[in-house]
């Protein structure tokens, strides 16, 4: 191409938006790429190009400059700008393109673990709502006390505060955990056995990450919350589903047979059904693992929140913490979207897990972390559970009451002695998947029970009815609606 | 070790117990770790090492295949398998009797990945102060401007951004980045292909976890940086270290070879070494990629600080998105403790990456995305990159006139035309790691450019020295401290 036939070609192309620079550099390229300008033909002086094009110069230099960084154009000492050898495109509808094609794979596709992660996704679309379960109410969160601790934490101005996480999280906060969950949880330990995370998924990752190896078995209860499952069976693990009866986590042949690497339980309340693993059955479980080297992941999710008894000890305390990997987090005593959680290990592994939470993940959030430490120092997670446990518990019986006169006894309710969801049980057979579909239609997001199995055959049918995001006065509308959906479902309900 | 001796060893501790590769395994990892086995050393061939051993080939294979896996051999293309740098074990004093006992699992054990990942973890203790690489002048943070927009967008009081995040991330933050990515990486995207990550670990981890499976290469730059390499590896991958020339990423038999099912590459400033790949390269590097339905990372972790040139146009819009996953992130350009990067994904594969990532992670963080999406279209962090761009400018500067006035011409530097750190080159057979170790002690954080190397043997030395977080005033006296450690190396380095 002539310098005045590129020129023209550039003026015919370049238009009003975006900065010039930007777009004859575009221009160019694309015409060294697609042939019209050839290896090793000269282009024009950047004074004279600019001219023609009635630009500034330096936009012209710009341009030229980002071509040559890019090895796109050549200059020789003394001669001026010349096109280097560059692979070409190949010329639109010709052979070439058409021979890719065949050689390439068809669609993109997702590999093995990735299709089969997707096709177990659990998760909804939907996070707030009536009766959305595992979200507490977080319009009573202490929105004024917590700006104004972390207002404070930023005027400090620490710079280190603003960079990565030293390994296990920020000192401070680890110190309060401790002495929080020593008083409130039974969980021994020192701050040093503590993992700040960014919630229970990022710390069952590295629990697996660093305990287990791919084909390893892990022992989950069936059912449990999918989104740990789908954690543990993307790092190649394999998942046994082992039932749960009346007093917890159960397996057969409790006193022999196969040693998994890991076991994932829920002792203070089983999820989604909410029984408490028995005493017995703590103790089985604790010498089943001691004998086979076994680790046993405690996720306790959600026991600040009983309704009557006393929260129950940890396994963690029972043990004594040389078998228990101890899971908690802030995502339902303060507010999911915080994303800060904890992980209490045996002191033998607290150096090696801080050090791989750091290599892994790469942490920050300091200052959400200091002004955390702050909120638990001067009380207010105290006092914010024990407001939120009354209120919560009058949103239960208001929930149970609705339950009570729309279906009497007709339909069982589970777990509802702690936490923030019940389990309202519906007849064998029920197709509960089909009657979460209906209720999201009518605008009531419930959860299948059936849907947290990963063995449909055996799965116990009912909702997931949460409470704890819905104010009182909604409660009985709601379930109104809600009991219509089930009394148009194809199996009969009510006598 | 001689071959000979490493299979009289080996046939010495193998015994009846458990499965033959296992066994080999165990013990080859020991011997790495506890030096036996030094780095850079060349292993037996399968076939010989089975022979001598008197077992099948697949299960010498096997072993090997696992050590691969974890990153503790590595293969180079046609010469053979050796034994990659991993941070060793303390020295027993085992010699060959008694060296049984050793080999024995002791108490509480990590797994063979978690072990692996220890071995090789690149974390630094240290986070702040010069020199310390990729961490950017955080006092410089516009905190009130910050502080404004993320007190408003608590003051709105919407229940649902304190809850769990939708697939993908706040829409108004995909939005916004969709928009400034055009204009400033030339990357061709919708919101819907914007994923909002954590930062570019979990973005990788998130890729990797959709499109690879256990065993699968992923081709990575020698040198480059430890902590994607530590993810990749403890989701089983193979990776595969690729030299790194003047135009960036090469690898052996350009045009044909084996095919990689994922290649990570830094193409607009290849980390550590600093080279912009050329556009040659990359079009070879696209279509090396789609004839082997490979897919590309692109990490382009700080190319908003170029000085000179203007950014590189991404790969991915070379490539027009069918290929190529787009990685960035705000720690370079705000503060890496906010935790909030993106990762581009073709359309074809946005709905499943939006999915998967609400699986597998669970995040929130929607106040501060909220905040974000703010800051990026008030303009405040167009404002706020030229702002650090000017300043850094300077400190460069003034760093690679400490370096000159010091030791003239004697030590080069690369990679000084962008991002926030250069490289300071060491004489061959420099022990660089023990220069960071001395200029620690002098209270000085740098990072030998070996550690960046998986084989040491090739590692090129030198030192990173980051000067994006160090006062100007700072720069010339504490590039004097380390430059008497320098001149107090066993090596020369100053005629």
């Amino acid at each position: 191409m002539k310098d005045t036939n590129l020129a023209d070609w550039l003026l015919q192309h370049l238009h009003g938006e975006g900065a010039m620079n930007r777009q004859l550099h575009d221009l160019l390229l694309r015409a060294v790429l697609q042939g019209q300008l050839a290896a090793g033909s000269k282009l024009p002086s950047t004074r004279w190009l600019a001219q023609q094009l009635g630009v500034a110069r330096n936009t012209v230099i710009d341009a030229y400059d980002n071509l040559l960084a890019q090895g796109c154009l050549l200059t020789r000492a003394g001669s001026g700008t010349y096109v280097a050898e560059v692979e070409r495109e190949p010329p639109l509808g010709l052979g070439r393109a058409g021979a890719h094609k065949a050689v390439a794979p068809a669609a993109p596709t997702l590999s093995r673990r990735g299709s089969a992660l997707l096709a177990q996704a659990g998760v909804s679309a939907r996070q707030w709502g009536a009766f959305m379960p595992g979200v507490p109410d977080v319009t009573e969160f202490p929105v004024r006390t917590w700006l104004r601790l972390h207002n404070r934490r930023w005027h400090e101005a620490k710079p280190e505060r603003l960079s990565y996480a030293p390994g296990g999280g920020l000192p401070e906060l680890r110190e309060a955990l401790a002495e929080h969950l020593r008083v409130a949880r039974s969980v021994q330990c020192t701050a040093a056995q503590i993992i700040i995370t960014s919630g229970s998924h990022q710390a069952v990752d590295l629990v697996a990450r660093l305990l287990t190896d791919p084909g390893d078995t892990v022992w989950l209860e069936e059912p449990c919350y999918w989104g740990l499952r789908s954690t543990l069976q993307s790092l190649s693990l394999r998942a046994l589903a082992q039932p749960v009866d009346a007093e917890g986590l159960s397996w057969p042949g409790r006193f022999k047979g196969a040693a998994p690497r890991l076991v994932l339980a829920t002792p203070s309340h089983q999820y989604p059904l909410g029984m408490v693993m028995s005493l017995a059955r703590r103790q089985q479980l604790l010498e089943h693992c001691r004998q086979h080297g076994s680790w046993i992941v405690e996720d306790d999710y959600d026991s600040e929140f009983r309704f009557g008894t006393r929260p129950i000890a940890s396994l963690q305390g029972l043990d004594g913490g040389d078998r228990v990997l101890y899971v908690g987090s802030f995502s339902k005593t303060l507010f999911p979207g915080l994303r800060l959680g904890y992980l209490v290990v045996p002191k033998a592994l607290a150096a090696p897990f801080a050090k791989a939470s750091a290599e892994l993940y790469r942490e920050g959030q300091l200052q959400q972390q200091a002004t955390l430490a702050d909120f638990i120092r001067d009380g207010h997670l105290g006092n914010h559970v024990r407001r939120m446990r009354t209120l919560y518990g009058k949103r239960r019986e208001c929930l149970l009451a609705a339950v009570q006169s729309n279906f009497g006894d007709a339909l069982p309710v589970l777990g509802d002695n702690a936490g923030l969801h019940l389990v309202l049980q519906l007849p064998e057979g029920t197709d509960d998947r089909a009657i979460e579909a209906s209720a999201a239609k009518a605008g009531i997001a419930v959860r299948a029970l059936s849907s947290y199995y990963s063995n449909p055959a055996s799965a116990r049918r009912g909702l997931l009815l949460g409470y704890a995001c819905v104010p009182e006065a909604r409660i009985a509308p709601a379930f109104r609606t809600l009991a219509e959906v089930l009394r148009r479902a194809p199996t009969p309900l009510a006598p």
